[in-house]
């Protein structure tokens, strides 16, 4: 399970690297991690049940669910249970309201949100101070401009490192993951948290083109995801799975909303980036979660005496009665197509760099040893070319991103021809104006300049966004579109009347939207500009640059997140493209997979041992019989594996050794029957003590029972033997089980316990365990699935597509009438997809597909079946003849 | 199928008053219906195939999916149809882009929503004009204020009854269920279109309070319906069903935004008003559509020179340095619940006169004889009221809905103390001052005699919607409370420095999203409101305010849309309410029909002829066999009847006629053996033809084939025997068959055809059909769908809610482990629903859900299966015991 640590290292290393390449095998790992967690945590609030009883409803519910009659077969505390059953259920009514965990959640992210605001403030002030104050040496002044983002960028980076390599990145692509349904738990954790807020603080203090947005998605979800467990505390309501999954959702919202004080357009967002389909019901938690957060956001503002009301983050003020001309409309809509070509580039040059540094293997092998070297060598860099005495001059590079923002979005033109001089550039605008050079030419190089540096910076491993560079991008194209126009109608293109001369700034909020939209492939990002600006008069202009930045960009890239999720190869489905109709033609039975792994209703522990060996799946399918094939359910592996343990273990060994033993004792003698009984009692007590620490010796977080276990417990044999069902396969000696689990600690595990009398030898323990292998599986005590989702090879691939997205399968049986023939997974899903869609014009079709499409009609298949059920009831001549199918050769 | 005709018209007439009672009954006919019309659409084509063959690859490939194989077995066709296909292709390409239609219905609906505001206005204007020119007689003023209003909708109601009694009222409702999956294909025709344009036009031109945008909603999908149709003479992909229904969503964004202008808010509106799951892959279809409309509705008003550019439509032009001061917050939150209380108010007004209405007997029937009457009476007694000289001053009756909301939205103040005297009441705002009056008097008697004026007039059966005079009256409380603040603190509150008095107007707007979002049950009014004013500036009071009312409301009563439904009795599930959590613990088997109909694989035609005697369901379940009861998959009713048509039918028994004739020939003589066979082919040829006149004669708009059928056609008799199939079942005169198909016009049709011999008494008839009944069904050419979704009993309502709205079921079938136990149908879920939903504290909970709770656990159900099938392998004894449970009893 733990792998060889220098891989890991390898593969952590790459990941922290944003271009990590996310193994399939990692993925399994993470799943099958976060599967033992959960499970060891049920075993812990079992444990936790006897002296937490107050807290324990949610959880017994949960319990019997999944199978553990614990607290039923215990009757003295039944009358207990029902009173704590009736407070909790207040608390429960209470705390498990869906509004005050948002109203909480909101409060939390908008305060996160202001500190953190006012920390890069802070650090960007300094910077700027020490600049400042080093005036008279201009080579101290650039040592100073360039040291204090290299080593805040290092620290972030190592600390990153170090804490939660997970961190690192937008973690847009992750939760686009998540609320797929895949579980990343290790995304989800305080560490992960307290790396991201304080590498984000530190990234964005540094002044490199590095944005708030995304890792704000992330840090709200881990908001909402600890705030989960913590409430979890007070009701069980909080541990519902599908309840988490969609107050993460709202998290997203939240992330949004808070970060740009936009609450609409944070949910809209969070909604294109991060679902497939969306529950309308859900729709009103993120509004009202994210317009909370917002509010808060700007209240504190307020508070903060920054701001005298609450206003929009970067308000506007372009004149309401003539925002602008019809006629200006063509200008706009070529912003939209120019950004939408920009918006692919960027993400092209932003893989591109990605994938340069992972193929060039003498690179890469050097800084991976160096992990903090590529970090700083980008920040020095990026901040060489910015450096306001030096190139900085030309472009800018003395302005935050704020600033620049602030400056772009003006709504005074600078390039009026003949007015330009006498029209004073104030505050941060000066620093667009350079006495040698033309103001368009600053803007084409700060456009230029900041989009490969944005490209670049956003492949550093720490926690940082694309959204806001690539908006202040897509607001300087669009000020040079509005100047240029203003400069070629200096009187407004408007003829009859009054003169309404262009604004420029209008043109900058309309490019920032596009370009933003282009990358991110989304159309909300005109909400976000209304609400961040707190002007809607351009919307028609901004609608119609996304939308047609966004059909440019979506024709020739994947989305920016689309494209993190394939570099780091996260377990995502991707979207079917526009209008590729022919994945109607595509049917299940031309991807699924026909060799299934099976176990039967009465195989044996031998058979379900080989077949746990043999493969690597999530869940095996119980068919009747192997003739039969008749579908019954699904399992887990876990279970399985559990339930393996549980035959091949230690306590049942031990129990095997204690029954020979009384026999051998009975044989011998008659005397001291009682005390020997309750002796072994004993011993099996401390064998399941000695088992939870062991336990806890792997996750560290559990509190180590000093204590015995409470007699409660112990009252029923059949309850004790339950609790041992899901314990970790770890917990467990067994010589045939080290093949399936590999790195488990049994040889100091056999070593340790002394007291209990395991005096068989290796030769008896491996024939008792060829013995019990030979028995036949008891499926008494697993939980079974018994309605898997059922797809017909007739399914075609766009409904696949469609059901798999909608209900978050991670797989799904093909049966045929009843018979199981195949499995489709995600993989094949996604293969079936992508191979589809990459080439285009020559539709690549599997070879049956072509088959099916030449002749045999579909019906006459779903006849063929029927008939050979129909032969089973009577010998009845066919009426007319048919062409075998594929289906019918392989389904015997 | 006719049903008795006065019957008919009550049901029709009750439609019309809005609140018909939508039958069970109606909505299954409606299904049937349009599978029929379905079915011989597609024989239709088949037909057609042979005269244009350029258009038929779409129509082919769906044909051969059917299991149709004409063109197939038709050998010279074959090159033909490959050259067709390929221009086909190239067709298909370009026409079968989204974006083509999106634009042209963009571009429909812009025009439409554009003539009807110009069409509108010419009537409001003629009014305004009457009314000014008879100015000399009060009583002659009266007259013509009264009388134009009446005529106009008694107008706009008898068209709408005589021509589409289906475009009546808002329309959402029925595009809520046609989006859920529902069937409902009248409402989707031209007739439909043509009324509710011409409807709504005179409606609105009356100046009753009626809303334009629930109907334009409709229209939306109405003008995509129709388009679709259109588009699909050039392109196979607009058959595709699951692409229709993503165009009527995109249609529902359309029918928003150019109505108000509004294309985000638009969107957004039709998701939450018409979706439960909303797929974000349809996000931009809806955007690009509505964005287009708008940009093209607002562009011809430009091009009228009603303005000077592209704006809003109600521009307000509210200071944006210092929109609203911190301390207002606490007055917009009051608008907010104050709407909220109103909202729902508003929503139980309606359904209380709808169903007073409905009550009273004898008003019922008096107003089922004058169908005219009801709304020619409620106009009367608003016009009255709101006669100008009359009570109409009170209330600024004199102001059309629109000039309200222009003067409600204005950025001056009314009552400035002191300073209201000096101000000059420009415009239409002049109506809202009253010599006598206080302008709060105004504003209160506007609100009140508002409120109950539109839901009463939103009861009248023409086509209109409520949500315009809803904001309105909600755009009069805002002002109201803005009014209130300003006179209080005429300095606005804000204390140190600048004084920024307060904007009323701000107020307005907010008390407008407030109460059209509780109302509607939405939060996106908000954004509508921001786009509508073209000013975001007041975002925060606005969200808050929505929210607020939002919560308040949904906590009262349903939306309006869902009280229509549930008044409409339309087939739609309701949502699951917020935060019940006791849904988790209904259970599948606590609410599922255990009683099934299904077929067993080896049944006689009797058996089915019994089956669909005696049930009205849609599909029925194929089982293995009454023991095994394994579900092999589901048959539509509409098939079995086709197959009981096909064995009991004429064609069928004339064959046995002429077999029998022949075999009579044969032992005869063996003379002219060649001829006669010859004209019996020719009487088969015959049959056939003449059945095809009948069909036509059941459906008009079906060209009736002048000429005998191509010689292509009868190349081969499987070809000849398969067109038979899909007939409908009035083809076939059969006594067994009258039972089922009560008004088949079968005498008629055994008179006229005198030239095959049938001269087979009654009883001879009846003994054949006996034998014929015996049989056993020959599932060959049936349709089965082998994959009818399952659920299992311990599949929680939860859970099944989700899934149902997420695909759009109808009806899910319960199995265990592989046999049917039983159904759960929308029917029986809305009930559990609602059951639950309606009593709230005191939960209702099935008998069976507290039985389930009190011990047996889920997993020892499943244990209990799974050993019966053990038990089928091998008796083994049960290690342990188990309760039987309800689900083992009945599934024997």
């Amino acid at each position: 399970m733990a792998g060889d640590g220098s891989d890991q290292r390898a593969l952590q290393y790459e990941q922290t690297l944003m271009y990590g390449r996310y193994t399939q095998e990692l993925g399994v790992y993470a799943k099958e991690e976060a599967a033992r967690l959960r499970e060891s945590g049920q075993r812990r609030s079992v444990s936790r049940t006897l002296d937490l009883l107050e807290y324990d409803k949610g959880r017994c519910a949960k319990c019997r669910r999944s199978g553990y009659p614990y607290v039923l077969e215990a009757p003295p505390q039944d009358f207990i249970s029902v009173c704590t059953v009736r407070c909790q259920k207040f608390l429960i009514s209470r705390v498990g309201e869906d509004w005050i965990f948002l109203i909480l959640l909101g409060l939390l992210m908008a305060l996160v949100s202001w500190v953190m605001d006012f920390c890069i403030a802070i650090c960007l002030q300094a910077q700027k101070w020490m600049y400042g104050g080093l005036d008279s040496n201009v080579f101290l002044q650039y040592l100073a401009w360039v040291t204090y983002p290299v080593v805040l960028i290092t620290f972030s980076a190592g600390f990153t490192q170090i804490l939660a390599p997970q961190a690192v990145g937008s973690g847009i692509p992750e939760m686009k993951t998540i609320l797929r349904g895949v579980v990343l738990k290790e995304y989800l954790t305080f560490k992960t948290f307290v790396a991201k807020v304080i590498g984000l603080t530190c990234a964005l203090g540094s002044g490199m083109p590095l944005g708030k947005e995304g890792p704000f998605v992330h840090i709200a979800s881990l908001c909402a995801a600890l705030l989960s467990k913590f409430m979890s505390l007070f009701g069980g309501i909080y541990e519902n799975e599908s309840r988490n999954i969609e107050m993460l959702a709202a998290a997203c919202a939240v992330g949004v909303g808070c970060c740009f004080a936009a609450p609409i357009g944070g949910v809209l967002f969070s909604i294109e980036v991060t679902s497939t389909f969306f529950a309308v019901r859900n729709y009103w938690r993120g509004f009202f979660a994210a317009t909370f957060s917002a509010f808060i956001f700007r209240v504190l503002a307020v508070w903060n005496r920054d701001e005298e009301t609450i206003t929009a983050l970067f308000k506007t003020s372009f004149r309401l009665d003539f925002p602008f001309d019809l006629q200006e409309l063509p200008a706009f809509a070529v912003i939209g197509i120019a950004n939408g070509f920009g918006g692919a580039l960027f993400v092209y040059l932003n893989r591109l760099i990605v994938q340069f540094m992972r193929k060039q293997k003498a690179i890469n092998r050097f800084l991976m040893k160096k992990r903090l070297l590529y970090p700083a060598l980008v920040t020095l860099l990026i901040s060489t070319l910015t450096f306001p005495p030096g190139f900085g001059q030309f472009m800018a590079g003395k302005l935050t991103q704020k600033e620049s923002l602030v400056t772009l979005l003006d709504n005074r033109t600078w390039a009026k021809q003949g007015i330009a001089e006498e029209f004073d550039y104030i505050g941060h605008s000066e620093a667009w104006k350079h006495p040698q050079v033309n103001v368009f030419v600053t803007l084409v190089l700060f456009i230029v300049m900041k989009f490969w540096m944005s490209a670049l910076a956003t492949t550093i491993p720490v926690p940082c966004g694309a959204f806001m560079p690539v908006f202040v991008i897509g607001a300087a194209f669009g000020r040079l579109v509005g100047e240029s126009m203003a400069a070629w109608f200096p009187d407004g293109i408007h003829t009859d009347g009054t003169i309404y001369p262009i604004v420029p700034g209008g043109y900058a909020v309309v490019g920032a939207a596009a370009l933003s939209g282009a990358v991110t492939h989304t159309v909300s990002t005109a909400v976000i500009v209304f609400e961040l600006t707190g002007q809607i008069s351009h919307i028609l202009p901004v609608m119609i640059a996304v939308i047609l930045a966004n059909a440019v960009a979506q024709s020739l890239q994947p989305s920016l997140y689309d494209s993190i999720i394939r570099i780091k190869k996260l377990p995502y489905l991707p979207e079917l493209g526009w209008g590729h109709h022919e994945k109607y033609n595509i049917r299940v039975e031309d991807i699924m997979v026909r060799d299934v792994r099976y176990i039967t209703l009465n195989c044996s522990y031998r058979d379900l041992h080989n077949v746990l060996l043999t493969g690597h799946l999530k869940t095996l399918a119980l068919v009747e019989s192997t003739e039969s094939m008749i579908l019954l359910g699904s399992i887990e592996r876990a279970q399985l594996q559990a339930l393996l343990s549980l035959q091949l273990g230690r306590p049942r060994r031990l129990e095997y050794i204690r029954e020979r033993a009384v026999e051998d004792k009975k044989r011998l003698s008659v005397v001291s029957n009682d005390s020997s009984e309750n002796s072994s009692h004993r011993a099996s007590q401390e064998v399941r003590f000695q088992i939870s620490t062991e336990d806890s010796s792997l996750s560290p977080t559990r509190p180590v029972p000093l204590k015995p276990l409470k007699p409660a417990l112990k009252r029923s044999s059949v309850v004790e033997r339950s609790t041992e069902i899901p314990t970790g396969p770890h917990d467990h000696s067994g010589i045939a089980l080290k093949n399936l689990f590999c790195a488990s600690p049994d040889t100091e595990a056999l070593e340790d316990d002394v007291d209990v009398e395991d005096d068989m030898t290796i030769r008896e323990i491996t024939e008792w365990e060829e013995k019990q292998l030979d028995e036949q599986v008891n499926f008494n005590n697993c939980k079974i699935d018994p309605a898997p989702f059922q797809l017909v090879e007739r399914t075609s691939l766009h409904k696949t597509h469609t059901i798999f997205s909608l209900l978050g399968l991670d797989h799904a049986f093909v049966t045929s009438i009843g018979r199981l023939i195949g499995v489709v997974s995600l993989k094949e899903l996604r293969k079936a997809i992508e191979g589809s869609v990459t080439v285009k014009g020559a539709k690549v079709r599997p070879p049956l597909a072509s088959f099916r499409d030449s002749g045999t009609s579909s019906s006459e298949n779903e006849a063929t079946e029927l008939h050979k059920l129909w032969d089973r009831h009577k010998s009845m001549p066919l009426p007319r003849e048919h062409t075998p199918s594929e289906s019918d050769e392989k389904s015997q």
